[in-house]
C-alpha cells in the first residue's frame, strides 16, 4: 500500500472522530452487563448492535447463539494476504457500586479533565471502546479503498466479563473458520508511562486448592496438645518449604523450561524505567520480594511465581479457643512462564505436600485452573511491522512487554486454534475498567483507530 | 482419731447412701444453667438450696452477691488443725441439644447400666454430685464426732461453666477468710482406669493472636506476584519455625523452667501403662508427635507445647481468586510446664514473629491470657497423706498425675490467696460432662463421700 493510501485513511479517521464518538456512545448505553441474568435481553441487544454495524460497514456477519451470550462473527472475503482473526468483546462489567459514579454509568458523555479529553462511561475502555479503534480503522480504510481489507475475520464475545464459559466449545466447533495466520487481540493497554506497547508474553498459571486432614473432629489443646498432629502446623511447614529465604522456589523442577531475558528483551525492558519502589508504593509497601539478582519487571513478567492466595483453619472468630483442628485449608497458586509444564509443577507441588504429612494424616487436592505461559514467537515479521507501525502514529518507541497475569483467550488461540495473537491495546493504567467513573482518553480513541490504520497496512 | 470413729463414719455413709441420693436429686432438679440469663432465678435457688443445707449441717453459711452470680461461702469455727478449703461449683453447663438426652436433663433418676448404677442428668458429675461427696463426708462426720470438722471454709462458685467472671474480685475482696493452708478442689475425675488419682501439675497457657499486614489492600497475584510481600507466606515462615523438625519449640529460652521427670514421677506415671497409640486411635490417629524421646504422658502432662490454634487470610470460599491478601492472622497458644515464664515465652513469641517481618510490612499482636503452670508442692504431708486415704478406700495405689489443660481456680488460689490445691474428684471420662446425658456412677458418689471421710480424718 502506498503512503498516500495511508495518509488518506488517516486524514479520513481524523476527519471522521466526532462521528466515531458519536457511534460509541450508541454502543456505550446499551447496559450489556453479562453476568446479571436482568440484563440478558441488553447483551443480545448490544450483540444486535453490532451486528448491523458490521453489516452497514459491508462485512458479512451474524449471531450465533451459544449456551449463555452470543458470539458475533464477521468476515471480508479471503484475499492473497495474511489472514487475521480479531477479538473483542462487547460486554461489560457489573457497575456496583452506582453511588460512587459522578454520572450514570450507561449516560456516556465526553468529559474535560486536567489530563485530557475522555469518554466517561462503562465500557468506554473495556471493551467497547477498544474494539471501535478496529472498526473506525476498517471504516475508513473502505472509504480510501472501495473496500474492506481482506482476509478478516472478526470474533466478538459477549461473556469475557463472566467467565468465558462458552467460549472454548466454540472455538473448538468453529476451528475452520476461526484459524488465521495471527490474532489481533485488543484488550490491554500501553505501558504505565502512556507508551505503545505490544504484550507478547503472558504468564500461565496452576491453581490448587489442599486440604490437610489430622484427628476425625477438633480436639482440646489441653488434653492432646503435644501429641496429636496439628493440621494447620503441618500446613505451614509445606507451604513456608515452597520458597527458600531468597524466594527460589524449592520444588524440584520447577524451572524447568523458564528462560533468562533476551539481551533485546533486557534492554527494552530496563528502557521502561519501571521504579519497583514507586510500584510498591501505590499500595502500601517499598520493597521488591521474590528471587534476589532478577529485575522487577523480570520478576513480574519472565519468572515464575509460587503464592499462597488463602489459608483458613481451626478458631477463627473473636477471642480464644485452644483447639488443635481436624483440618486446615490453602489455596496456593503459581504463575508459569517459558514452557513451564502445568501438570509437572502440580504433581511436584502434591509430592512436596505430602512429604510433610505424618502417616496419619491425609492430604486431598482440588484443581483450580492450569494453564501454560503465552509467548508470542516474536521472530514473526508481523510483529516487527505492527511495532514500527506503532512508533510511527505514537511518536516514541513501541516496546515489547510481559504480563504478569494470564489472558485466557490468547492461550485458547494458541491451543485450539494454533495462532498465535498480537495483544494491542490503547487503554491507561488509570481507565478504572471494572470500577466507578470508567474512562478512555478520546486520544486512546482516536490514536488507536489510526494505529490499527496503520497495523493494517503494514500486515498487507 | 481412732480407726474405730473412722469406720463409724463409714458405716454412716454406706447406710446413710439412699437418702444422700435423694438429697443429690433435689439439688440436680434445679436448672442452675449459669451462662443462659433465661436461668438466673434457677441460679439463684441453687445457691439458696446450698445455703439452707449447709445451715442445716451446722455450718455458718451465707450467699455473697457479686457483679453475676453469688457466691456460698460456709465455714465451721476454727481448731488447732490445718484449715482448708474447699471449692466446688453450683452451676451447670446448658442442655442443648436436647433432643439428644434419653431423658429430661433436670429429672434426674438412678439407672441401671451394664457398667453399674448411675445418677443421670446434668450436673451429676459436674460438679454437683462432685461437691456433694464432701457434704456428705461432713454430714457423716458430724453424726459420729457430734461436731463438723473444724477449720473448714466452703466456697461455691455460681459461674465456673461462664468464664468465672466475679471470681477474682472475690478472692482479692475475701483474702483473709479464704487463705487457708490448703485448698481441697473436687472437680477433676479418676484416672482414665479408674484408679483414684491426685492431680498435682497442671499446665499453664500463653495466648497470642497475630495479625501480619502487608499493602494497604488486596492485591492481584498476576499483577504483584513475585514483587510484594504476602503476609500469609510471613506468617506460615514464622509459625513453620516455630519448631524444628524434632518437634522441638525453636523460641530462645523457651525450656528455662521445665523440669524432667522425678524419678518418682516417672515410676508412676509408667505404671499408668498408658498406651498413646489406643488414646489416638479414638480420634482417628496413630501416632504421637512431638518432641522426641519423652513419654507420651509425660509430653502432655510435663512437657510444653506451641500449638496454632487458628489461621486465616486471604481468599477461603469456594472456587479460586488469586488474591495476595492485606492480612492474614493466626491464634496461637502455648501450654507451659515448670516454672516457664508466661510474659518472657510471650515476648519470645513476639520477637520471632517479628524477626520474619520485612520492613515495609507490620504485626499486630493481641494477648488472650497468661497463666504459668500450677505444680504442687507434693512433699507437704498432705498429699501423702491423701493419697494413702484414697488408697485405703479404692483398693488400689492412689496416683499423683498431671493435667494437660488448666483448671484456672487452682491458679488463682496460689497467685491470689498464696495456697496449693488437692485436686482430688471421682468422675470418669465417660462421664459426657457438658454433653447429653452426664451422669455420674453411684460408687463415684458412695466411695468418694467415703474418700473424703478418709481424707478429713487424715489431714486432722
Amino acid at each position: 500500500m502506498t503512503d498516500a493510501k495511508l495518509d488518506e485513511i488517516l486524514d479520513r479517521l481524523d476527519a471522521d472522530l466526532p462521528q466515531a464518538i458519536d457511534r460509541l456512545m450508541g454502543f456505550l448505553r446499551i447496559p450489556s452487563i453479562s453476568t446479571d441474568p436482568a440484563h440478558d435481553a441488553d447483551v443480545q441487544r448490544a450483540a444486535e448492535w453490532l451486528r448491523d454495524e458490521l453489516v452497514g460497514l459491508g462485512f458479512t456477519a451474524d449471531i450465533r447463539p451459544t449456551n449463555g451470550h452470543p458470539m458475533v462473527v464477521a468476515s471480508t472475503p479471503q484475499g492473497t494476504e495474511r489472514t487475521l482473526l480479531f477479538y473483542g468483546h462487547y460486554d461489560v462489567q457489573p457497575v456496583d457500586p452506582l453511588h460512587l459514579w459522578d454520572r450514570p454509568p450507561f449516560e456516556p458523555a465526553v468529559e474535560d479533565t486536567p489530563a485530557g479529553k475522555v469518554i466517561r462511561g462503562r465500557g468506554a475502555s473495556d471493551d467497547k471502546g477498544q474494539l471501535m479503534t478496529f472498526l473506525e480503522a476498517c471504516r475508513a480504510w473502505k472509504a480510501v479503498h472501495g473496500e474492506l481489507p481482506r482476509g478478516l475475520t472478526l470474533l466478538f464475545e459477549g461473556e469475557e466479563e463472566s467467565g468465558s464459559p462458552s467460549l472454548i466449545p466454540f472455538l473448538e466447533e468453529h476451528r475452520d473458520e476461526l484459524s488465521q495466520s495471527l490474532a489481533l487481540i485488543c484488550d490491554t493497554a500501553r505501558y504505565a508511562d502512556g507508551r505503545p506497547a505490544i504484550s507478547t508474553q503472558l504468564r500461565g498459571l496452576v491453581g490448587e486448592e489442599i486440604i490437610v486432614r489430622g484427628a476425625d473432629r477438633d480436639l482440646h489443646s489441653g488434653s492432646f496438645g503435644g501429641l496429636a498432629a496439628n493440621p494447620i502446623q503441618i500446613l505451614c511447614n509445606a507451604l513456608a518449604a515452597l520458597k527458600d529465604k531468597d524466594g527460589t522456589v524449592t520444588l524440584p523442577g520447577f524451572y524447568d523450561g523458564t528462560t533468562d531475558l533476551t539481551d533485546t528483551q533486557r534492554r527494552d525492558w530496563e528502557g521502561l524505567d519501571f521504579d519497583a519502589a514507586e510500584f510498591l508504593q501505590r499500595v502500601g509497601l517499598k520493597h521488591p520480594v521474590g528471587e534476589k539478582g532478577r529485575m522487577p519487571l523480570e520478576m513480574v513478567w519472565n519468572r515464575p511465581t509460587a503464592e499462597i492466595n488463602g489459608i483458613t483453619g481451626g478458631y477463627t472468630g473473636d477471642g480464644f479457643k485452644t483447639v488443635l483442628p481436624a483440618e486446615a485449608r490453602a489455596k496456593v497458586s503459581f504463575r508459569l512462564t517459558g514452557t513451564q509444564d502445568p501438570a509437572a509443577i502440580r504433581k511436584a507441588f502434591r509430592d512436596h505436600v505430602r512429604s510433610f504429612l505424618p502417616e496419619d494424616c491425609s492430604v486431598e487436592f482440588a484443581e483450580h485452573g492450569g494453564s501454560p505461559a503465552s509467548v508470542m514467537d516474536v521472530s514473526d515479521p508481523a510483529f516487527v511491522a505492527a511495532r514500527e507501525a506503532l512508533g510511527q502514529e505514537w511518536g516514541r518507541e513501541a516496546v515489547f512487554i510481559g504480563m504478569g497475569g494470564s489472558i485466557p483467550v490468547a492461550g485458547d488461540f494458541k491451543r485450539l486454534l494454533g495462532m498465535d495473537s498480537l495483544l494491542v491495546g490503547f487503554a491507561r493504567d488509570d481507565d478504572r475498567i471494572h470500577s466507578p467513573n470508567e474512562k478512555y482518553d478520546v486520544e486512546s480513541f482516536a490514536k488507536g483507530a489510526r494505529s490499527w490504520a496503520r497495523i493494517l497496512a503494514a500486515l498487507r
